[in-house]
């Protein structure tokens, strides 16, 4: 039997939610939870809420059973108990269901014989029929094109960047956080156990599809190692991939075989793996989502010779630091520079920097806009990173003021600038700090500017992108 | 002449603040921030504000100058411009001053001559009459036990940590952020440009302050490094002395110049000097916090087999990567530990992860303090670790459910345990989930358990801190 393409799944008319509570959305994450998450990403064919019981969820009627709904059904979302998972497969082959998604957890990953025998039975039986399964163990697919979602708060608007992600839970801070960043995305699939649909399939869908233009991925390991490398190092070529391992030794290992029952490789092995096939490593989901960012916004080309702005003087001395050490280069401004500065600053300015960190103090914000279009106009300078340290402000009031001169000249800047800057809002202590911080992130993400959490995960983002492109021109010549 | 000992300048029993504005405090930091700091913190002592048109302030009465105040003046905190800045040296002089404290900018770290001049000045001035000047260009002293203080949120209440920061900024966020995780401080000094008492002064000091058991320091050059390794190597004897270095290769350099006026030294000199004088180095604002939380709260006796308890799945495989990375170790549990921990799940909870790391995903909060029990009762661990992701929890609900259980839990562990409990609270994606870090950290904070934001950091810092005592329990065979 030739497997069918993965197409389908992304791209169903009609959803069955299998095992919705009657009592709706939560506490537990369950069925009713998906069927909140279709109507809130605006999936626009007919979703079924299945349940023995009848009645009706979030105004939709339920069905007691798949065979109940008169119409087709072209994706299931299985949350049923794992015992009951292979009677649902045999149902769906009759209704000539085209995808599963297997929430339903308790398989390979549980350790346990029965559960081992239940996953290789469903694998055997999609095997048979065509269907194909994303999971068992996983929250399955977020498609905004289509209105797939598994989560209510995720964006129905679409965008380039596609995840795939062994853990759901990884999966949805991912979205969230770049969500607030500004990334949109063409599709992000969480596969769990992966015994039909794996990391490879997946990989080798996205290599192909127009709407993804960068890919990241959090892989605990793979089912089928020399495939994986091939999927990868095409998939590499034709775009950008970031790639987080989690699992490292003996312990992670082992928490991994709990997690999604993969088999793990070494970290050494995969650091050189990933370096051999053009792909990039992330260290972190943090770094995973930096670098989504980066890609996101930066243009391929741009110098290392990078503008520190903000304030105050310690911060101003340690992000210079953090540049410098990550491979970015702070050069020392012209005097020319210097001066033409000097003049923005309120008459009598103490305790500013002017040369390069250039920190603004107390006293320089009402001078931000003018100062960032001089740096940004100085021919030694490739991109300005402004920033700030909530908890180094002395006085609430202040930090409002200068998140909302962040926030006017970030707008400003977005209309006129031909060279990128960065914003970062680091060292938050109090309710206000955050309100600050989150509101010049939703702004950033609005007109398009990369936002960070720290100074040191912004440069070394920045400068592994910088690597990546300076490799791929050498590749190019 | 000889020089005063400094225990003076933390014992004032009058304090005139020079410079105040009669519009009260900020927007821009001054003088009547200093006032309402003062104020807050409960200085007892008499506070006089000075401004030459006298009126009022914070209810305080304005004299016009130091002359008019009729009592005795132990310290001034001096926020008028720097030209002025000798002539009140002089005024003190005449008053018996014994400490002054100049928060005015503008003097060597401006790099003009006039600046430099000035500072020379009032150096000459000070040494012939045995003032001891902190600054300029600094925020000064943050001592609750006498109520001098120079943000208005600090806490009121004292204990053992001393921090010496030559940023007036990252004085701000280390105290506010250790405030916030349940550090109390002893001494803090903000001491600027240094022209008079500097880094070697403020360390010796304290390696001999009783009060004193803990060193923080951030440093971005010193006046005298034969003095300074000498006196380091003292106070690493005394107690843990954990030093920041700011300002790394050219940039750095200049931007130290600019802030502080400050020489540095190599990155890698001050690797090898820190280590060999039995210092620990911190790099980074947030490494400097976790290490001296870490050796705030945990004993010194302690292992490195730490169990990782929280969720989800991917969560938890990331984190026992931050631990094995950091050189901690994840135990796998006995199976019949495994089952005890079972026993306490909801019947039929799948998707757990129960051989350490402890996944509870969604279902096992509800028994997270049995099995918080049972792991600190297995012989094998040394120290829990809780964490969760609250970016990867799906529903706000249950964030909060889970943030619940954690403060309850711990206020029983804290109680009840006698190997340690860490807790750390991750992936702040919402409002919801930055209440419930924040109540958390304050909880932890209240019964005295370190609170950490990020698992890496968490774990890298314990693990230093072990190497810490490994190393001087080795020096004391």
């Amino acid at each position: 039997v030739i497997k069918s393409d993965l197409s389908g799944i992304f791209d169903p008319k009609s959803v069955a939610v299998v095992g919705v509570s009657s009592k709706g959305p939560g506490p537990q994450f369950g069925g009713a939870d998906f069927v909140d998450a279709l109507l809130s990403c605006g999936f626009k064919g007919n979703i079924y809420p299945i349940n023995p019981k009848g009645g009706e969820v979030l105004g939709l009627k339920v069905y007691p059973s798949l065979r109940d709904i008169s119409g087709p059904v072209d994706y299931v979302i299985c949350c049923i108990a794992a015992p009951q998972v292979p009677q649902l497969v045999e149902d769906c082959a009759a209704k000539s269901v085209k995808g599963i998604q297997i929430y339903t957890g308790g398989f390979s990953e549980s350790g346990t014989e029965e559960g081992k025998r239940l996953e290789q039975e469903i694998a055997a039986l999609v095997s048979q029929n065509g269907i194909r399964v994303i999971g068992p163990n996983c929250v399955g697919i977020y498609c905004p094109r289509t209105g797939l979602a598994f989560l209510p708060d995720f964006p129905s608007d679409t965008g380039p960047v596609a995840i795939i992600s062994q853990s759901g839970g990884n999966s949805f801070y991912i979205v969230r956080e770049g969500a607030k960043r500004g990334i949109r995305f063409s599709k992000v699939i969480s596969y769990g156990n992966a015994c039909d649909v794996n990391e490879s399939d997946l990989l080798e869908f996205l290599a192909d599809d127009k709407d993804t233009k960068l890919i990241g991925a959090y892989v605990e390991g793979v089912k089928d190692g020399r495939r994986f490398v091939r999927v990868l190092e095409e998939a590499a070529k034709a775009k950008p991939v970031i790639v987080l391992k989690g699992g490292i030794g003996e312990a992670g290992a082992r928490a991994v075989a709990s997690h999604t029952g993969a088999l793990v490789g070494s970290d050494e092995a995969w650091d050189g793996l990933l370096r051999q096939l053009g792909a990039i490593r992330a260290y972190s989901l943090e770094e995973l989502i930096d670098m989504a960012v980066t890609f996101y916004y930066l243009p391929s080309v741009l110098g290392r010779k990078v503008s520190v702005v903000g304030g105050g003087g310690g911060s101003s001395v340690l992000s210079t630091d953090d540049c410098t050490n990550a491979g970015l280069i702070v050069p020392r401004f012209p005097v020319a520079i210097q001066d033409k500065l000097k003049g923005y600053m309120e008459k009598g300015s103490i305790g500013v920097i002017l040369s390069n960190p250039v920190d603004l103090s107390d006293q320089g914000w009402g001078a931000l806009d003018d100062c960032i279009k001089t740096i940004l106009g100085y021919e030694g300078i490739d991109l300005a990173i402004l920033q700030f340290g909530a908890g180094s402000i002395p006085r609430s009031d202040v930090l409002k003021a200068i998140g909302a001169s962040f926030v006017d000249t970030l707008v400003e800047i977005s209309r006129e600038s031909t060279k990128p800057v960065v914003i970062v809002v680091h060292s938050l202590i109090s309710d206000d700090s955050w309100w600050v911080a989150t509101e010049v992130e939703r702004r950033c993400g609005e007109v398009g500017i990369p936002f960070y959490h720290s100074l040191r995960n912004a440069a070394r983002a920045i400068s592994r992108f910088l690597d990546y492109h300076e490799r791929n021109s050498r590749w190019n010549l």
